[in-house]
């Protein structure tokens, strides 16, 4: 007889082999598909997740959900049981109508916002994020009631599960109590250095080049994955082929490179979640926190080191060529470059973090129903000033409407770039310890055993632990924002 | 109220989104996928064709099949509902197990069949065969019950609806009457000029740039569309996104190009369905037949004539470069040069159908229990040598192991090669009689008034009317070799 938890395990299967179509036509739709299969492609992807919506909220599941609880289960099946039960209450809170109207409306919001960024339009803009918060709101308030938790927090939880807006209150307090003068201090010291910046044009070919040839480095695995370009980059596919992306500019390869670098990261953790689980959700990556964890952990803590970075100029130097911008020094410098400005993507690593505190408070203020939608531009304005000393004002366009998050309804999202920083220090400080020649190691390029910590630490376990435990496992600590703290006064104020 | 012919239309929408996903995954699976996604991709892809099958052979489908044939419907939705019909007909006529069995043993053959082809190993190549033929045969039965017809014939019609064995009997045996007496004296009459061979290497780009040169002056709309490369060239994606992909060589430009051309008129053909009727099965290709109808107007009858190859031969030698070979005369001597060889997929226009009629014989008593597996060998010898004077004995690699279609069970399929070149020529002739000027026309690259021609007549109606019908509409005239062979002897003995 077939057990609840197998026809579980089955109906799980048949979703994520359907995923792996949305996936691939997902990437596709970004860097392949041609202008006129737009709306076709559109059609076809919400057809899917009607299908997805209907196989995840079958009456059956409950069902099978608490006989599979009584059932005599290992504790890996036990933690699938965990997440299938996780995917099951979020998809059947939310009634149809919600969903479809928060679909459209995010939508229309979106699609307007293309046009309304670039003309600064505010108050067009505003109108339509009003729906979608309203709506937000809405499924804030279910998601609450099932969760026991407030509004923001039921929003936090789909991206950060158990992450609560108390936890992180201390941590961006703790961050605000220092990042400031940290910042000011790094600006000042660096300003000391004037920096020769690199000439183009770069050629096209030979980016992708470096890209691939720096992917090979971080052991990315080009039998199951492969490097395109689109507009924004990400990391899409499935753990059998990823598909990550980047964009080059002819003028400038220093985003391209270290975009890849990102991207890997997020590759490299899912061409290793485990394979023996694969098509259940606890061969999933843990969270969109944890996924960031991963990618700032190559980026920031791997790439832009001073080790790493010597390791791979002589990459840049072959497929570049050499000019005074790319000697060592300089060319450290220019990644490692302290420059706060209005725009959260373009921001070093002691900028970021005022960019998404500043947001996280304000649309947990939103979804809290403390603020509206037209308090959010002097909100902006006052938080740059504090926190990175910039005038925003009337600067729509590179203030409140530069990121596509609230255009989407995608609420309790931002704070997973910060958290997946800070765990990515405390990650990088574990494998310092594990690893006393670590420095010598990067410097040669011989980065074998940081990923087979990261494969024992992390990668392999896929959602099988609570963030918590992952990193309480991994490093004998939660998250805690000293390790952070102690790597960026090292690489900005000691160096 | 919803009518039964809304909810069929409803059910074939959806269905039709769910086959455009899978197109993309096809597509991909074949350009752009690591090797290693190639297991998930397989699942994946057999999953979404399970769901297919169960909402085509859902219950419903054939209550509401029932109630539209009593409702009011106008000439579109009338032939819409025939489609609907022949399409669940199709789909619920075979047991599931019967579909698994035959799915898994096509699967096995075709998987060993890359190892043995090359290794020339036709014993163990026909012990796979077998089983697929056993299991086809099974299929026609219960097809040719259904349908009334013959076993073989039960199978035809799935790729050309309507056409018989007895129709195609006299058609190949005009064509057999004077073929192979045209082909000799085309063979002699191109002796007295030796050729010149063009001297590669030819840089991938520029063959690439070629090809794209000559999709812009055949109508392609890369709005709606692309150009990638694969080991086997295919027209794939949808309508509203048409991916045609080639291969190249760099010592050998030709066999690039005039595939490039080939699948532009399988391309155009999809791209220009009737828009109006997107998603419903009348929107569809007519047939397998027609669509190379299609491929083979634009390569055979427009792509190597004379006036087209002197128009496009600027192209060829701004790209490429100029060259002895690529004068004019011995240019068009090239794409026109008739050669009989062992390969179909090489062959030219006049060697072309003896592979095919070779084929259909065999397989058409394969299929009624004629002759069994092992007589394949002899016969496949015995026709080749009549037909083309060739002797292929002892080189099955070469000989009935050269093709794909047998080994998944695709019985049925390569008349329509030959269906296609012959009503390719019917058209074309309609189209000189329609355009008076239509020679000069070619030699300028205004080909607006030929597209026009086929718009007209045959991409806009999509299925809307039988294979006959569509072509008397257009021709004036059913299935006849008459055009054909007046083309062959036009082009190749009095030229
Ligand atoms: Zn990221
Ligand atoms: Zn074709």
């Amino acid at each position: 007889m077939t057990s609840a938890y197998q026809q579980l395990a089955a109906r799980f299967q048949r979703i994520s082999r359907f995923s792996h179509l949305g996936a691939i036509a997902g990437w596709d739709m970004h860097t392949m598909m041609a202008p006129g299969g737009s709306q076709a492609r559109g059609e076809a992807l919400a057809e899917l997740s009607v299908l997805q919506h209907e196989l995840l909220t079958d009456s059956k599941l409950g069902q099978w959900l608490e006989a599979a609880a009584q059932e005599d289960l290992n504790d890996i099946e036990r933690a699938n049981l965990n997440e299938m039960k996780r995917a099951w209450q979020q998809a059947t809170l939310l009634p149809a109508s919600l969903v479809e109207a928060k679909s459209i409306a995010g939508s229309r919001c979106e699609h307007a916002w293309r046009q309304q960024r670039p003309a600064n339009d505010w108050q067009g803009f505003a109108a339509n994020l009003k729906d979608v918060v309203r709506l937000s709101r809405e499924e804030a308030q279910l998601r609450a009631e099932a969760n026991g938790t407030s509004r923001y927090d039921a929003l936090l939880d789909l991206f950060e599960p158990g992450m609560t807006s108390a936890k992180l209150d201390i941590t961006f307090g703790e961050l605000k109590s220092w990042l400031p003068d940290l910042l000011q201090r790094v600006v000042a010291k660096q300003s000391q250095h004037p920096l020769v910046q690199p000439q183009g044009p770069f050629a096209i070919g030979a980016q992708r080049d470096l890209g691939l040839s720096i992917m090979k480095t971080l052991g990315f695995d080009f039998q199951h994955g492969r490097l395109d370009v689109s507009a924004h980059p990400f990391c899409g596919g499935v753990p059998e082929d990823v598909r990550i992306t980047t964009r080059y500019k002819d003028d400038h390869f220093l985003s391209a490179m270290m975009g890849v670098i990102h991207e890997t990261g997020h590759a490299r953790y899912e061409q290793n979640l485990p394979k023996t689980w694969r098509g259940q959700p606890v061969a999933l990556a843990r969270s969109t926190a944890v996924h960031e964890s991963q990618s700032l952990f190559m980026e920031m803590q791997l790439g832009r080191s001073r080790e790493f970075l010597q390791f791979i100029l002589p990459q840049v130097t072959t497929l570049l060529g050499a000019q005074p911008a790319l000697e060592a020094e300089n060319f450290i410098r220019l990644t490692q470059q302290v420059k706060p400005g209005f725009i959260r993507v373009d921001a070093d690593e002691l900028s970021y973090p005022a960019h998404v505190i500043l947001r996280y408070e304000i649309e947990r203020a939103l979804i809290e129903g403390e603020i509206e939608v037209e308090d959010i531009p002097a909100l902006w304005d006052e938080k740059m000033q504090q926190s990175l000393g910039l005038d925003t004002r009337g600067n729509y366009r590179d203030g409140p409407m530069q990121d596509i998050h609230w255009t989407d309804g995608a609420f309790g999202y931002f704070p997973t770039y910060t958290l997946g920083a800070i765990y990515a220090a405390q990650l990088f400080q574990s494998v310092e310890l594990a690893i006393p020649q670590l420095r010598d190691l990067l410097v040669q390029g011989e980065l074998g055993a940081v990923f087979d910590w990261l494969q024992q630490n992390i990668w392999q376990h896929g959602s099988r632990f609570p963030t918590d435990q992952l990193l309480r496992n991994a490093t004998g600590n939660t998250l805690d924002t000293s390790c952070f703290r102690r790597h960026l006064e090292r690489r900005y104020l000691q160096a």
